[in-house]
């Protein structure tokens, strides 16, 4: 579960990170003559995004984990003082699932007199809330940002070494799009999808999103 | 549930579109002499983010059904093939709440009288997976590519209309800072947390964001 979540944050920060700095720079090789200003608004997106997204990442599972305290606290509340209520919540539970009336009272007769087992039941199965890990948005919010940092530079770095904005351009293209694709591959391999068709959806999302702001660019 | 997934969209792609364009012009403001250049890398960072955002959330959702679908094909295989372990798999669930023996058994033989009540069953509760709308991802990726346009657009507008950077930022940072504490303290409503402390968080992210990338750009 640890290990799952590093990888959904570096998934999350590394995809935009590819994909939206590599565009921004491939718009502006088609309207400026200057790799200069290309890489201050590179950098500037990167920062701008690795903060948004990091911070975002951080209320996200901030938000998460004081809503599902909050929701805690009800509960034992209710199992207190709303006892015949939650009684019969946990009767409608098991009604559900398709069970006759005698079995419904008996589990729910069962799981009525352990009340942290009965509160942990009801915020899984009622309302279907897994405990967060308390230390999880701090760590999330570092982890996205640093994915979004590492994945912006490679599109990036060409236009730091060549001057002319439409070599810098074709370098950028390459590396990304070798790096889109290795970053699809190991993305799908790691959420169970195939891997060569998660690749390449992965490459083709970066290549139309770049093709769109360079037109949108000339465009202008 | 499905005002609840158009409002999450809108909130994905706005929250972004409000901050990294936003982020994006205020460091290029730092850097350029006019606003000429902004709008076109602020142009092509909306086309970019909004394919990037708009096309993310429609793979997302398109795994999430094509996840769910091999799942159930899994599980009706499996009570068809592998029944004894599927009664026993059954029977854990209901252990793990801590019923006895006896409603372990009846709870487990009255679920597996009706194999599409069982597989349904199965697919809530053992794996924790709700059926996904067929047309979401569609929807989904639609919602927010437009939110994240819509989001963009506002930080952007007043760049088109002023030719000196900085006058131009000086309005979009009044401009944004109102918006992101509007759209901060509605997506706080919606989710259910202080709105005046979930705008303030909005706002707070949006601002730091822009000064980052300022700063960074002016450093350059």
């Amino acid at each position: 579960m640890e290990s799952s979540n590093f990888l959904r944050d570096v998934v999350i920060g590394m995809s935009d990170g590819l994909t939206v700095p590599f565009a921004l720079a491939a718009g502006l090789s088609g309207a400026v003559d200057t790799t200069s200003i290309i890489v201050i608004a590179g950098i500037a997106e990167i920062a701008a995004g690795s903060i948004a997204m990091g911070l975002g990442g951080y209320l996200a599972g901030k938000t998460e984990l004081d809503h599902y305290n909050t929701e805690l606290k009800r509960e034992y509340y209710e199992i207190e003082n709303l006892r015949h209520r939650e009684i019969e919540e946990t009767k409608e539970f098991f009604a559900s699932l398709g069970l006759d009336n005698e079995v419904q009272e008996k589990a729910t007769e069962q799981i009525a007199k352990d009340p942290d087992k009965w509160v942990d039941f009801m915020m899984k199965y009622e309302l279907g809330l897994d405990k967060p890990h308390p230390k999880r948005a701090t760590k999330s919010a570092f982890n996205i940002g640093v994915s979004y940092i590492a994945g912006g530079l490679v599109p990036l770095s060409p236009y730091f070494f060549i001057s002319t904005p439409f070599s810098a351009l074709q370098v950028s293209v390459a590396l990304t799009i070798v790096c889109l694709f290795v970053f699809g591959w190991a993305k799908s391999k790691i959420i169970g999808i195939n891997p060569w068709w998660g690749a390449l959806q992965v490459t083709l999302i970066g290549a139309l999103a770049a093709a769109a702001a360079f037109g949108v660019a000339k465009m202008l």
